[in-house]
């Protein structure tokens, strides 16, 4: 392997001393491998196994029925969708962890322009138009444009730092991710969300790649709707349910189109006719996945005393770090980083296109350093500032030049193809 | 409590002893409480905690994103949904766990209804209506309601034996429940399908409370489109994923209306337009829960060796022998069955009209038998074959008897209000 830099070695070490969320790394399960993909799936908190075992062996095994109330499974949506809200900037009562981010992208662009059609229902003006951020997570796209064919809005692509601009008189609602999950790159959301909201219309924000990474301030922003996962950077655990962010003032005429039993005012009175429950409640849809609901629970007590701010600090104090050890380490040219440089438009990532990215990304993690591939030709490298340390930084972008010099290593696990979401 | 009845008590030691699936009780985590509550929740398959710690421990913690391919993560839907799919008779390659019944309903309906128009597309008559179980579990008519709203349909309520003789020229889908979740009636599959085919229309079965209880027969009796939980007979854990069944024949022609990444041709393309996937896979939408989804895998298990017909043989039996010790121990008029006496009408749960039926339920909890409560008046025991005995059986309508007689009972535990579907 390339020889470490004596100076960036230094550094490492002494960003690593310094660092206030040092400690939170003995909240996680980890290893010798350097995980730069907490990014697709956040690594195991430490807590998760032992409260798993005991929902499992106690409240379902021992208490079976009889937990839905008295292990308070039946308000887990809502009391988790609370501690979630504390991380993405929502006040309680507002976030709901439902179902999957797909189905809440569905519920929340439905519900939105169902929303502003109401409002304007006696103007002139007639909202049909979505508009999605056209280099979107393929699943908001093509969620978007089945909202758009069972509303009869029309879908419109464009690009997200475009969508202040396009927004027009015709758009009912808007669909932009925080951090594109491809480049990394951090959209403008006070912004955005501003110019939408001058043209009358409603934002809808994806979190996928933002929660956890760095302050969103939802009810600061005066978002509408917002979506995303928990398996990323709140390390939930494989496809975690994912929530559904409803502001206050938009709750009572949201209108989904899944209203499940579990979203009606008073879903043990076995209605034949529907009645929204109030407040982020009726977000929900189906009975709750409890056990993976409750592995989450127990993943978001890491952020026990932790700042978002903290966390944004650290993200881009790694980044910025990562990309140096890259200049000195990988020779020019080899790789080029298709994140952003300026911070204000960084998320907790760094995308390097890379020629043979599918390989050099198998290779990497056959020696320990794991992120992920996107094709075509980009390997994409996540921090998760909770865990994640200048040191594992420093060693990541050695071995990158390792394998690009095409220097022998010696394999630390099997590979993976690294290609999963 | 009531005194046991000698005759009873002889003849369930004998029904136990001969009971084929007896051995089937030590695959289940059970104690000293009669449990008839498995049509609501399951009780815990023993082999489930030690499988979900490894999935936990190991796949998640130490593999991490690697599992997605290594573990067999995400193909689990599909392979899950084979062996669903073998216990409501479903060939290979038709049925995927996914999402919550509701939400599947809701891909159902809007997939069932888009196949019947498309179909008809050069025709003159134009199907848009919709026919709901007018007693169906109340979910299934919100979503039914919401799908209709959104596709343009009306939507009528049916009292589903009447299913057969309404089904017309307008309809093109109609949803019913296998078996009702208040009442316990089964209703009649095959000649409902037949004859909502014979009148040009497709028919979504709800299958939540008869999978796992009886023979369904999917592929047999030419079903459409079916959905159903795993949490009741199938014992896979609180809210575990729902299923979609959609026949091989409509594979093609089914259009979800909610497209996500996971239903993709090629969902590692990350291709901006949709291409559906062939097969079962085209009813998957976002990221799938893994930790529910493998702890049903692993309930699955129990079913090794297992037929339905043996299931539903003993299901009879037990439900057959509870109404002979209820009639024995109850005095007269107490409670009312309000589930058919006929085999080819019962599911395998008895529902018992009763007054105060709320406090009544309560204080079998804290006896130590679990049924629930359905307002207004219904106490309701689930028979779950594999883990349901006929000593069992006796004991619960004999501590019903003693409940009802005000007899002072010995609390086996806190009492819960056992209403939680």
């Amino acid at each position: 392997m390339s020889e470490p830099n004596a100076t960036l070695v230094e550094e490492a070490a002494k960003l690593d001393a310094a660092d206030e969320l040092r400690a939170k790394r003995a909240d996680f399960v980890l290893d010798d491998t350097v995980y730069l993909d907490g990014n697709s799936l956040g690594a195991l908190p430490a807590a998760v196994p032992a409260r798993l075992a005991d929902v499992v062996a106690r409240e379902w095994g021992q208490l079976r029925i009889r937990s839905w109330e008295e292990s308070g499974w039946w308000t887990a949506p809502e009391r988790i969708g609370d501690r979630v809200g504390r991380i993405v900037g929502a006040a309680a009562g507002q976030v709901v962890v439902t179902d999957s981010t797909s189905v809440n992208v569905f519920k929340a662009l439905v519900g939105g322009v169902r929303i502003v059609q109401a409002r304007d229902v006696s103007r002139d003006v007639s909202r049909d138009e979505i508009l999605v951020d056209e280099s979107t997570f393929p699943t908001d796209g093509y969620i978007a444009e089945s909202a758009a064919r069972l509303t009869g809005c029309t879908l419109r692509p464009v690009p997200a730092p475009e969508m202040a601009a396009a927004v027009g008189p015709r758009t009912a609602v808007a669909l932009v991710n925080h951090v594109d999950y491809r480049t990394g790159r951090l959209h403008d959301l006070p912004g955005t969300t501003a110019a939408v909201h001058a043209a009358g219309a409603l934002v809808v924000w994806d979190l996928c790649h933002s929660a956890g990474a760095l302050p969103v301030g939802l009810d600061a922003h005066g978002v509408d709707l917002a979506v995303g996962c928990t398996y990323k950077y709140l390390n939930g655990g494989p496809g975690s349910p994912a929530y559904l962010y409803v502001a206050r003032e938009h709750q009572p005429r949201f209108d989904s189109p899944l209203p499940g039993w579990n979203s009606h005012a008073d879903p043990f009175g076995m209605a034949p006719g529907y009645t929204p429950a109030d407040g982020a409640v009726r977000g929900r849809v189906g009975t709750p996945d409890i056990l993976s609901m409750l592995a989450l629970e127990a993943a978001l007590d890491v952020w026990d005393g932790v700042s978002t701010a903290a966390v944004r600090a650290k993200s881009l104090a790694l980044t910025d770090f990562f990309l140096r050890c890259v200049d000195t380490y990988v020779p020019a040219g080899r790789v080029e980083s298709v994140t952003p440089a300026a911070h204000e438009r960084r998320g907790s990532q760094i995308a390097l296109r890379c020629a043979d990215a599918g390989e050099v990304m198998a290779e990497l993690i056959r020696r320990g350093v794991v992120g992920d591939f996107r094709r075509p030709d980009v390997l994409r490298f996540g921090f998760t500032p909770l865990y994640t340390g200048f040191a594992d930084t420093e060693r990541a972008a050695r071995v990158l030049a390792a394998v690009l010099a095409g220097e022998a290593g010696e394999a630390d696990e099997a590979g993976a193809p690294g290609e999963v979401a």
